[in-house]
């Protein structure tokens, strides 16, 4: 069916267990969880023909969402950049609490990924004249764990940076990552770490730490790398831990020298990086600073769901 | 209605003038000419999700397309780019002459909008395993010709050239061109050139050309700028008519010295460039080169047309 306003109503037990979506355009006004298959988006959608859309991916854990608000305010920032107006943006949280639990998914891990675009509109360059209903998008999917990356650490390759100069705008025009992390699987490597002149910036979807003579690295926060969530909350736990920290890039020439490395990310928590391009990391192994990082966000985490 | 295979009938004379378009996916594997609101495309879809496609915009003059195999040609080369495989691509020219003629199109000058992404998948970074059903889409829309910008010239600014670098891959992440367009007409000009390490690239849509001292220059096909087919036709023009060309970059610092400039595109034609940031350039008026170029132009349609 297309965009019938009237699939506003409850959907019935049949729809698979991860098979409810929200969704909300032009067509849709109001929003409605329904079954994925019952969702229309229009060819004319700016998200389908402009990549002229943001999103987030949001972590649930045992089915409570673990910091909905700062990927909500992330979004906000996305949505800013790029002048897409979603007065109610802080609803969505409730709805991504909402699908988890209809979709079965409230034991064991799952990832909520929602998605906003500009909506509806001719085709056209530049921005529309009248802004129009933004589409709103979100589903759910159980998350395999992988508990023997954040175990014994993954391998990594390095890749040209070919992506465009605003990766603090999560854009869904993911193409760059997604060549690059194919690179990585078909170089049996978990994740592809882009270099701009000469400098790491962060992974296809996570953020990249290094540890150096005790000193926790990664790049700042410019508009070359995602402000990951995660990345925020590891630097506070080097605080925390007393761990010094700084936020400044690491150089290519530099990994050689690395005695740690690690990635950090909604999905990959802290993943251990034990090889990158063929080439050990430190010993190859888990480093101390890692591991201490690794068990506080766990604690972090379960904090901050019981809280 | 989702995307059921029985649509694939004639529809009615009731749509709109250009409301017929082609549609053809996982769901509709025969393709077929609908009306735009019976189009559904997945949320799922790659090109909702990622920006996973790409696309041309092909003209027609009086109902007749202008070199469509150059177009076709191109979207192969896209295609290979991203590995989405699309036997039949051929026969989507015969669909575009279709959709122009059912449209009502045959009259007047046309755009034909076509846009292939990989599909539906899962969500999940990388190349899908199995590579799916690509999805295509087609749409015309009658194209307002604006003899004023042809026959006075434009204003443009130049911004700095934020894409990623393989703009010689006719993506449909636009995003970065969509801002760089809506800066444009904030500053009531015609078009944004990109900038990138000093050297004019080119336009959001639209190749940039510069005049001086009798040559014709243009930035050369590399990976930062499409490989336009109006560009090519003005490259050719320039051996028939014995102006001197040569494929090297323009430096922002040379604009002042430019004698004439013109943009070169599918919809834009040859279309001369009189003032760029608020300078004029030469003398603030279409220049000699241009001028020969233009008539040159119109009469290779004209022939190309005719043929």
């Amino acid at each position: 069916m297309s965009g019938d306003p009237a699939v506003n109503v409850c959907v019935s037990g049949a729809a698979g267990m991860t098979d409810l979506v929200y969704f909300r355009s032009a067509a849709v006004p109001d929003g409605a969880v329904m079954r994925r298959d019952q969702v229309s988006v229009s060819p004319n959608d700016r998200g389908f023909m402009f990549a002229d859309g943001v999103y987030e991916v949001i972590r649930s854990y045992g089915g409570r969402l673990f910091r909905p608000q700062e990927h909500l305010s992330r979004l906000r920032l996305s949505l800013e950049a790029l002048r897409i107006v979603l007065p109610d943006l802080a609803a969505l949280g409730p709805v991504a609490a909402t699908l988890v639990a209809r979709n079965g998914l409230s034991k064991g891990d799952a990832t909520v990924y929602l998605e906003v675009t500009r909506g509806v509109h001719p085709r056209a360059h530049g921005l529309p004249r009248e802004p129009g209903v933004p589409t709103v998008y979100m589903e759910t999917a159980p998350l395999d764990p992988r508990p023997e990356d954040e175990e014994q650490g993954v391998c990594c390759i390095t890749v040209p940076d070919i992506r465009w100069s605003r990766c603090d705008i999560k854009s869904i025009a993911l193409m760059p990552g997604m060549l690059a992390r194919q690179q990585a699987t078909e170089n049996g490597a978990a994740e592809a770490i882009f270099v701009h002149e000469g400098i790491l910036t962060e992974g296809t979807h996570t953020n990249v730490f290094g540890v150096k003579g005790g000193t926790v690295l990664t790049h700042p926060a410019t508009n070359r790398v995602l402000a990951g969530i995660t990345r925020a909350i590891v630097l506070e736990l080097c605080r925390e831990l007393s761990i010094p920290a700084a936020e400044r890039g690491i150089t290519a020439s530099e990994l050689s020298g690395l005695d740690e490395m690690f990635l950090a990310a909604t999905t990959a928590e802290v993943t251990p990086v034990v090889q990158v391009n063929g080439r050990k990391v430190g010993e190859g192994l888990p480093g101390p600073a890692t591991r201490r990082l690794q068990s506080a966000f766990r604690a972090y985490v379960s904090k901050a769901l019981d809280a």
